[in-house]
């Protein structure tokens, strides 16, 4: 694999940040890994641009941003054209999953993702929805067809918590995983305790910062995280679980000012956490020491891992952005070209 | 590699916590990666026990304990064996290397590595010295002769600096690096500064707790801090530089309870930090906010790591103890497997 091959489904936020990281280190990959990878076709919700010899990623951004979608990629672009369709037809070695997260059933994603592996592609994702309803079946597919399935970009933003876990922590049997993993709530509880504001006012200030969706519903609520924990508890604790199986999720959207003074004056503030064990799998608005490790502010994330062996490890970064996601994907795409040619 | 054959050479507390994980990991491996290690030889600075089919760690641990030499192993030991001779004579496709380190000249471990790799095995070290002194010559011989070497046992005890680096952020850029690596300085500043003692007070007290060595000299006066950075600038930053190179070495000796009380009074505390980016490279207690992520107590380590793409990501975990050390030797290991069977 000197030449790999890469379909992009998804061109949003995610999808564009993973291009751009792409096309700004593909120097670096030749140098460094050995392979010269071309991205063949990409797709979004209108249409597609193929191109067997390699699309031009930079002009597929400035196409993406002045006409909305890639169809309109000179020579190359189609409208209507599905991301199934793609599959069917155009030869690639990876494909990278970048469409919006769908919790109740995680299509379009998952039909992706299985069709992708079915044919013998490895998968890489930033897509939490197809992994927290259907994560046994993904990782059973990607075993029986023996292809990759990489989903660090998943859980953490910029940081790489899965990765983490699988490439430096094989041996220690974790233990459990407690996390801070929502950058919306988290930079809200934050803005909260420092301004002594509502969280009205405080969601105002994450979305004219960009923080924040339009609908913050899933961050708030809790869903998020609790997907993010459904993932980890699979991928990391081998419980064989989903989404629809916690029953234990509790959100932000009572949490008021007087809790976070209450809260201060124990030493403590209030963060949403993600709770994982052999047993337990809860997420929900918990009293953090000042101190603990993984109480971190605004959009930060942080993860605790109890190791038998190294004991606690923590790791903390950037939670949000998708250039620190798309840095994930193209870290997992390194690790597969790494594992084929044994660099 | 179904049947990795290793060889250990040091059989002290790191070596021995090798020896322990393993056979404490052993079902574990074969299980999960289709591999089946054994140990075919041990050395330690009396002699050797050498059996092709397989040592059984158990009873290599219990003559070591007993007779302070594994030379004793019945029917397998011998007196007066080298490594050296051993590496001449025995099979093996790994060598875990853990004599103890040695910064002036990196011996004996550096010749060790060396003909190990010579002979087309794959180095796994927890030894600061050889890389300290020779990580280039080091890094040039695996690649001629196309061997791993693999270090994360070096820096950071438990914490996994080196591999967190090299497996989860690849494609980053390494900006900087800053960290609390010296865990025995760490937890004698800890001290000083909860008890008001003086740098004598804790130093005894961590000598009761079997935190700090006889001799502390190296760890007090930056030496160990400055050889761990030397290996991070190489590894990670793709600095050639030796331990030799670094005027800027400046340890806690002088750091009076004072000092800490000082700096106290503006929102930090005093830490052995080490700090290396593409132009510098240096050692030296400096003031840490206790906000800072760095800012960890006792015997903890924790590295920041500035990147591009990911931006500040923050590992910290125990930053001593030869099982969390050995630990990362073991995950050195699997990862060699793992890059060997595409698992």
């Amino acid at each position: 694999m000197t030449k790999p091959r890469i379909i992009i489904i998804g061109f949003g936020n995610v999808g564009r940040g993973f291009a751009k990281v792409l096309n700004m280190k593909y120097n670096l990959i030749v140098e460094k890994f050995g392979v010269s990878p071309r991205v063949v076709a990409i797709v979004d919700s209108r249409g597609a641009a193929i191109n067997p010899r390699g699309l031009d990623l930079e002009k597929a951004l400035y196409i993406k941003k002045s006409e909305k979608t890639v169809a309109f990629y000179p020579g190359y672009g189609k409208l209507s054209v599905t991301g199934l369709e793609v599959l069917d037809k155009v030869d690639a070695e990876i494909l990278v999953e970048a469409t919006p997260t769908n919790i109740v059933d995680g299509e379009p994603g998952l039909s992706f993702m299985l069709e992708a592996m079915r044919t013998g592609r490895h998968v890489i994702t930033a897509n939490k929805g197809p992994l927290a309803v259907a994560f046994y079946k993904l990782s059973e597919e990607s075993k029986k067809h023996d292809v990759q399935l990489k989903f660090d970009a998943t859980v953490g933003g910029g940081t790489p918590v899965i990765s983490l876990a699988k490439h430096c922590l094989s041996g220690n049997q974790i233990v459990s995983i407690r996390g801070v993993l929502n950058a919306t709530t988290n930079f809200i509880l934050t803005k909260m305790s420092e301004n002594h504001c509502s969280i009205e006012e405080a969601v105002k200030e994450a979305k004219e910062k960009g923080i924040c969706e339009m609908d913050p519903t899933y961050d708030l609520n809790g869903t998020d995280t609790a997907c993010k924990m459904v993932i980890l508890a699979n991928a990391l604790l081998e419980r064989r679980v989903t989404y629809k199986d916690l029953p234990e999720v509790d959100g932000i959207e009572k949490i008021t000012v007087e809790d976070l003074k209450e809260a201060r004056k124990k030493g403590c503030t209030i963060k949403l956490v993600g709770l994982a064990d052999e047993k337990r799998l809860l997420v929900e608005p918990m009293l953090v020491p000042f101190n603990d490790k993984i109480c971190v502010d605004n959009t930060l994330n942080a993860v605790e891992f109890k190791t038998d062996l190294a004991k606690e490890i923590v790791i903390m970064g950037h939670g949000a952005g998708p250039i620190e996601t798309a840095s994930k994907m193209l870290n997992d795409m390194i690790e597969i070209f790494k594992s084929q040619t044994n660099r």
